[in-house]
Order: C-alpha cells, then structure tokens, then sequence
C-alpha cells in the first residue's frame, strides 16, 4: 500500500478535511497498545485553537483507551483504503491488533503517544480539551495539535458513511470562490 | 425552482442524510420573523432519541434567535441550489427576508415553529436538547422530532464545504453491505 509523504499543514485549517464530513479512522495508544476504530460522527468546532467534537461511543474498545490516554490521532483515509475502513470498522481491538492485521503502518506522533497511520492522506494529532459531555453523550473535544497532511491531490476522494453498509464519494470539486465576500472565505 | 414532495420518515434513520457531512440549511422563527442559515460544522449524536450537535456561531442572526426559540429546521439541499446556499451564506439576515430574496418556499412545519424550506430534499424538525456547550463553545444538542425526505434519489448529490469558496460533491455511492457483520449495519 501506498504511503503519501506528509508535510506540515497550519492546525487552524484542518477545517478543508474534516468539514466536509468524510469517514475517519482514530488511532489510540495507551498501555503501550495500539488500536484504531472507524468515526463517522464528528465536528469541527474552532478554528483556533483548532478545536473538533467526536462522539466516540462507550461501547468501542477505543473509547476507554482514548479517554485514559487522553489523546488520540484523526486519520483520513482516502476511497484507495474503502476495504480496509469497512475492516477496521467490523472488528475490534479486543481481539485482534489492527495495524498488523491490515498491514498500516504505526509511525510516530510529534505531540502525541498514540500512532499516525502512514497509509492515510492526512493525520491530525490530538489532545482531549474537554470532557464535559463524555459522561452524557460520550462526546469528546479535542484539540489539534499538529496536522500532517499530503500535498496532493488537494481534494482526494473520501468516504462518507450513510450506514446500511453505503457510502457516498467526495471528491468532485465545486469552486464558488468568486462569489463569496471576502470575510466569509 | 422544484420542490419535491415529501414523506414522513423515521427520526431514528436521519444520520443517512446527516452523517455523510452535508452543508445544510437551518430555518429558524423568532418573534414573527423567519431566518436561514447555512451551517456545515454539526455531527450526529444519538440515534434514539435522535440526537445531534451543531455549532451555531454567535456572529450569526439566527444564533440569538434558536436560542430564543429553542427550535429550529435542518433542512438538506442538493446541487440543485448551490447558488442559493452560497448567497444565504454570504448574506445576513439582520437586513433581508432570506426566503423572499431567494424564493424559497416556508411550509408549515408539525413540530415546530420554524418553518420548512419546500425547495430541499430533507427537512428535520428539532427542538433544543441541551445547551450545556452553548456558553462555551456555540455548540447546541437539538433532538429531531420529526423528519420530512423525498422518496428519490435515495442520495442525493449534496454539496460539503471545505472553506475558500470549495464544496466537494458527494453522490456516487459505493456499498460493502456484504461485508459488514449485521449488528455493524
């Protein structure tokens, strides 16, 4: 599998991944095991700091390691990684180690213990900001503290879950630059 | 401009139109006057009651009036009113009548007060959950009440921002049903 080479990208402009709504795959650490669970159930918050709200739920074996460790990394796979999101989705980390059973690759964080996957167009580390609503909804706020992201494509195609098994592909591009006021760019 | 007929359909099932990360419309009814708003930062957070979360930026007209309300509409557009979604966006609602300006159509709602944008595929009744985030970070939990969505396309091509004046497109649809364990669907 291919492993886009990844550069630096300003935190406060991770909204151009995540806004549009595409499929995730976090990444834990914690006890010295690694894990990785599929989330389609997020928000950006902030731009900055670079805030975004994932509703990660109790039920996934990431929910407590994410929440002990207190950090997690956002990955966003493109379609080129579909057979392994639906995977990762259907399997859990009680059972098994994800990265070796779907052969990514585990690389190191800056900022964070848990694992960037080299396998995906863009990783996004996190620290917990707020807990606040875990205990009811089992809603976290992170905050991003580093962003890597591939230099091309701008605007790869990614996964949008609807559930029942589909998703819908992003990736066409509609611009309408030109008619948008300056401040609302 | 077209307006689709809708049915009822099940509050329970909304993360279909949801989840994928659409930009959506909110319509909002304060004090005899109506609003609409464009809003891509939201997430799914509960599927029973079916719950989600979406930041209301307090720079916006309609804040002031779903918190006043505690109601408003999540209605779906597709790339049929692009035009339309860029102008509500780039327009406020402190100094034009956002339905008379972009000839959209307000139907009654069942729930709520705030009305129905006739012109999109999917409009979601909701009333304010929980504002417990509201102070901090303009996040509000609505609970979907009621659920209006034309019967085809069954996905439509909806548009997701990804700032600078960009949407990516989402339409085409790839399926692992298959391969999805049954309680995962």
């Amino acid at each position: 599998m291919r492993r886009p080479r990844k550069s630096d990208f300003p935190v406060s402009e991770v909204r151009r991944y995540l806004e549009p709504g595409p499929i995730v795959l976090v990444s834990s650490r914690c006890d010295g095991k690694t894990n990785i669970m599929t989330l389609g159930w997020h928000t950006v918050l902030e731009f900055s700091p670079s805030l975004v709200g994932l509703m990660i739920s109790a039920g996934n074996h990431s929910f407590q390691m994410i929440r002990d460790s207190g950090e997690c990394v956002i990955n966003l796979p493109t379609t080129a990684l579909t057979d392994i999101v639906v995977g990762i989705g259907n399997t859990s980390g009680a059972e098994i180690d994800k990265f070796a059973e779907f052969g990514l690759t585990a690389e190191k964080a800056a900022k964070v213990g848990a694992p960037l996957i080299g396998e995906c167009h863009a990783s996004f580390e996190c620290h917990l900001h707020d807990d606040a609503l875990v205990g009811r909804y089992n809603f976290f706020i992170f905050e991003i503290v580093k962003a890597h992201v591939a230099a091309s494509p701008k605007h790869p195609e990614t996964l949008h879950y609807t559930g029942d098994g589909v998703f819908m592909v992003s990736g066409k591009i509609i611009s309408r630059r030109s008619k948008f006021r300056p401040e609302m760019l």
